[in-house]
């Protein structure tokens, strides 16, 4: 089974986005270059620094399946059932929706019994390749059960002062964090990588 | 006249202390290698990493002053007159003590006009050399002001929850920053400085 990591694009006091769920200054690294890397859906490409395009790549290389909370399946309409990203996602739930119009392309999967089970499913079908958790309240239930192996942050130079926690709904208790095993700095982005610590037994 | 910065050791989440004050595991990069930093007053040594001593040594080589807010002042007594740092300290606050324990030191300097005044009176105790903002209501203010040049971050990886926020009272808008010119991982912290941007005009 591949590992299951949580990643997002993060302020420095903490946030994924504004309480009206704009990114706002978050994703300006994603047009912060000139290699220009192409997606499976709208947008079509956008363009890296060379710096950001190679680690980008590293982490899309091995990724198999996303997990994202039905919110952001919704405010979406489930990428038209493509994901910029290329691979298959499960949706947690509380009830799945009767008919989708994109149902057909076959990447979208609800699953309605709790984080357990989604990550479950992504792993099911990510086969030896990663499982992303999308940050926010899923990636916090996500830490909370023990489920994460890695918190990946894309850190980026601005303060929101309000709005989506990238740590929503967890238990500092229940989170220990490693030292970063990837530190990187580029363009209005450093990414970074944390390994979730187990507890012992 | 040097430059003003603020610094402090913040949670990935954005925050410098518990509710109570208390860093909680925030300081455990004071403690997490073998090269000892003598300080001015109690507590008397820490233990660094080589390579956060080097970056400790940096940053006290061109301190000159502080400015710090009434609370802190309150909660440490002043640092008994002595500050850790050795350096003399601006303490920003609606009234001066009347009378104080450790006033015979001469190191407390007391501002009762305002953030501008404090950081004003700081440089000119420090002449060519660096004012550290303490992270928190004091730094939000300056940061609101326009009067930081840098925004040092010592990124512990662990989660508060919830806590004082390194960026406390600041307008997210009114605040823009750079990318990073000081990226040092080390063990338990990674040493990162944003410089602020200045805006036109």
């Amino acid at each position: 089974m591949g590992k299951v990591v949580t990643s997002a694009s993060m302020s420095l006091d903490g946030f994924v986005a504004h309480e009206n769920n704009d990114p706002g200054r978050l994703f300006d690294w994603y047009e912060a270059g000139d290699v220009e890397v192409v997606t499976a859906s709208e947008p079509a490409s956008f363009h890296l620094t060379p710096i950001s395009a190679d680690y980008w790549r590293s982490f899309i290389g091995e990724l198999g399946c996303l997990v994202v909370g039905r919110l952001l399946f919704d405010i979406t309409d489930g990428w038209s059932g493509v994901h910029p990203l290329g691979v298959p996602f499960v949706v947690l739930t509380h009830e799945a929706p009767e008919s989708w119009a994109h149902a057909h392309t076959g990447n979208a999967h609800f699953v309605t019994d709790g984080i357990e089970a989604a990550v479950a499913k992504a792993q099911e079908l990510a086969g030896d390749r990663a499982v992303a958790v999308a940050a926010g309240t899923v990636a916090g239930q996500a830490l909370a059960a023990g489920l994460v192996d890695e918190v990946a942050i894309d850190l980026v130079p601005v303060v929101l002062g309000q709005g989506h926690r990238y740590f929503a709904e967890v238990d500092p208790a229940a989170v220990r964090l490693g030292d970063p095993t990837v530190v990187i700095p580029s363009a209005r982005v450093t990414h970074m990588v944390f390994p979730v610590e187990r507890r012992a037994g």
